[in-house]
């Protein structure tokens, strides 16, 4: 049997077809019409599948589902999308629709759920059942796994570790608290922290890494140059893996999940990342040193992991 | 069919024969004799939980297991006491030694995680299934129910909410790092700022409620103080209640649990406190804005708490 995985994107929505063991037999993607009012959006994606299914030759019956990773506040208990400031949804009966359409069962969660859930199921993380995975993007999304579920919180309104607050009083988010964990360890906070470093260091080899125009600094800015010794671009790398552990280490303290999985535009820095990170969790003795070590694991799904991973909820 | 609930404590063992509804039918207690070895302080609460049962003329095949709630580092999966500072214990096969002398089957817990099973099972939280207790006591222990079953973390190492950072660099806390939400929060806590207020503001009413002996502030000098008007007091209880707030918001982020419960002395305060945390948690937008409601509810259990919540790791 297989599964309609779908990644709905700020710009695209792109359209798998999922084995069982979570291969991606085939896919498809088209952009966003953001002309379009919100429901016919899901019109115009049910079609599109319905299309797809008739051109392959691929009978309904032979689908057991179509699972959707969304940005935004996903409530699976009702298939709806509560809001979604990427997508300017709110409100949007998601499954009701698509399922009204396409004829075949709908289940949805948040994207960074569904990651995490494809990377358990299919991933990195297949031998483990209580795991939390931190998406080091615009901000930080994340996803819970225990003992093999997803959890949600009530509404779907849960496993949002991007919100905890690592610093009382600290710097503003755009969630209307001040001092959140991805205000300090985000993608974007990453490219802030950076450029605040070269605009005090004219002189760091990072002006020439970007060809000396500061839009152009990027997650992977610091990292690169940090690898060829500069010393304003270490100090970036230094303080971003700090807050990075600050947040993890809280993960350890209250779930101790068997793994960490880091994905994100961060991520791609994979062993070089880890490499700066984990020392620092193991300096923290009560993390680390009375407990089983928490594997921090990089994840491997890449680009088909919204895919995969939106298939994984039917699996 | 009845359960034994043991709540161990730093200073005295509670037996308890707790019926299938929670309801505490007997009881006895005893001090902890610290100059015995830790083997045999299982071995002496197994043949007091023998005598106690022949006294009472109840057979064994009455009883359906013995629960305890044991504070520090517990191991639930082999029944071991891996650590607790408390106690002096370590590496301690708590249900093995006093299985082999009862012949009843044991199962243990950390006390705080007894604690928030009993409310969910018989208490406060009862119509919830995924709730979040802190005890906010020397320190703040934190139990986390999901889908109404205990969630201990691997080797029951997670549910430690107390030691989530909330400020960077901030103060230091017991278990190493800096920071921790019960460095601030904590009974602790609140007592070590009530002095320093206190110490500030001599002409505060505080003294006066201490008989101008300092060492004799306990949890609740600032919270009554505060009640009659005491500028300084009431200043330590806002800034106490700020603390709390930006823990529990934190967790409503990662878990959104449908309640969260607060035990230990602070909550001794009840409606007061929740008079002076509720309107903080309910300005911080995120946390309540887009979602369901967290519930604020204060344990009820009170006293028997730890040998019904015990007991209860058998119901």
């Amino acid at each position: 049997m297989e599964a309609i995985g779908i990644d709905i994107g700020g710009t695209s929505f792109k359209i798998g077809l999922v084995d069982g063991k979570g291969k991606l037999l085939d896919s498809f993607s088209y952009p966003v019409d953001h002309l379009k009012n919100q429901e016919d959006q899901i019109n115009e994606l049910g079609e599109k599948i319905n299309d797809f299914l008739q051109k392959k030759e691929i009978g309904k019956s032979e689908i057991i589902g179509i699972g959707i990773g969304c940005p935004g506040s996903i409530d699976s208990s009702t298939g709806f999308c509560d809001y979604s400031n990427n997508l300017k949804w709110s409100h949007l009966n998601v499954c009701g629709i698509l399922a009204r359409i396409t004829s075949i069962k709908c289940r949805i969660s948040n994207d960074a759920n569904v990651a995490c859930l494809g990377e358990v199921k299919f991933g990195v993380a297949r031998k483990y059942k209580n795991v939390v995975m931190l998406t080091l993007g615009t901000g930080i999304g994340s996803g819970i796994v225990i003992d093999g579920k997803l959890y949600e919180g009530n509404q779907g309104k849960g496993a949002e570790c991007g919100h905890e607050v690592i610093k009382m009083n600290g710097r503003k988010c755009t969630c209307g608290r001040r001092g959140c964990f991805e205000a300090y360890a985000s993608a974007t906070a990453l490219i802030k922290d950076t450029k605040a470093k070269m605009r005090k260091h004219k002189d760091s080899l990072m002006w020439d890494y970007v060809k000396q125009d500061i839009e152009s600094v990027g997650g992977k800015t610091a990292f690169e140059c940090a690898k060829k010794g500069d010393k304003a671009a270490i100090e970036v790398r230094d303080r971003y893996c700090f807050y990075l552990a600050e947040g993890i280490l809280n993960i350890c303290s209250i779930f101790r999940p068997e793994c960490i999985i880091l994905g994100g535009g961060v991520s791609n820095q994979k062993e070089y990342l880890l490499n700066n990170l984990v020392p620092l969790l193991e300096k923290a003795n009560y993390g680390f040193g009375l407990g089983p070590k928490v594997e921090i694991l990089i994840a491997e799904l890449g680009n088909q992991a919204g895919m995969i991973g939106a298939a994984s909820l039917l699996f």
